[in-house]
């Protein structure tokens, strides 16, 4: 029998450097041996990549905010079935760039639906797979728009809409200190990974 | 102020003559002054045409139940929100070809998902809206397969599969039958067409 495997989420407003983290966090584990699947949402499996595509396209009616909301969890039941759940029933370290934080800071904090029922739909979408371990790369969202290169639907939500939204992962990883990390994103990018790194080995090595 | 609009779901297993005689019925109800607004489900706003496509399209690794289900709720509350919500606010008569009463039967009672997180799952999605009156038009499955010339994935379901959408649909409708009317969509297209101009009359009527 494998290990059990663990799911760790990389979380942030946009350009925090999940990505770039997220892959930095691989390649150190896998110099340590572990076997690291690198992945994200939306779009994480080939129909996800579809998701994803209509998620950030521009419409002349833009999704509604509970169609959107319904779209991302569609993405993320298909990434759970076919990539999260079988790697992690492999033994594997799963790093996903966003998870079920981004829903709620994004769907729920920042566009307004109601937290309770976000958290319930995002509870079934999951169906008893959650993060052994979410990061948030944490920086004021006026930083993060600046470094990020998008040109989508979300990087033009006005900034009060990013402030919401680490607002929101920051009251979340307040509430729940054993699931979540804070980590200062705008710190030297060695620094980042070293703070990433050592929350990471921490989470690998409980049992 | 105009009328209170009214909601109308065309249901029924494939092959039974939904979009037919929803055609009919409102060539009907426009012969007689009413206000009618056709369109359907999947597929009924742009978003929910692109989500259509995913829906029908084969994959490698097809959707899983859950985003499967997410899809269709994604499209439904699309559809709420820039057609159902607004045309019954202006008073119009909407019938759509498939609503809720579909993905309960084919998520539900014929993929096997847990039917309180389906209906659950759907009542968020339809955020208060909810149809004055549910048409099934009723055949065996068998039937209704010979007659339907699609060729995506829900035609080549198990003939089983879809007797078990039949049983779903007629399961429902015999717990209201203040909401729910069952056409015999086996007789004669005039007598069907007339069966439910009748029911859909009497839904228009009621205050």
């Amino acid at each position: 029998m494998p290990d059990a495997g663990r799911l760790i989420a990389f979380e942030g407003v946009e350009g925090a450097g999940k990505s770039t983290q997220l892959h930095l966090t691989a390649e150190s584990l896998r110099e340590r041996g572990h076997c690291v699947v690198e992945t994200r949402e939306p779009g994480g499996t080939a129909l996800g990549a579809q998701m994803r595509r209509l998620l950030m396209h521009e419409y002349d009616h833009p999704p509604a905010p509970f169609a959107e909301l319904f779209l991302y969890l569609a993405d993320r039941a298909q990434h759970i079935a076919e990539v999260i759940g079988p790697s992690l029933a492999a033994g594997q370290v799963v790093l996903t760039d966003r998870f079920s934080a981004s829903t709620i800071a994004y769907q729920g904090y920042a566009r307004g639906l109601d937290l309770a029922t976000v958290v319930l739909l995002d509870e079934r979408a999951r169906q008893g797979v959650s993060p052994d371990l979410t990061l948030i790369l944490d920086c004021p969202a006026e930083a993060g728009l600046q470094r990020a290169h998008g040109d989508d639907r979300f990087h033009r939500e006005r900034l009060a809409f990013h402030e919401r939204v680490r607002h929101g992962f920051l009251t979340m990883a307040k509430a729940r200190p054993d699931l979540y990390r804070v980590v200062d994103a705008t710190a030297p990018s060695a620094i980042v990974r070293a703070q990433i790194l050592e929350a990471v080995l921490e989470c690998l090595n409980t049992e």
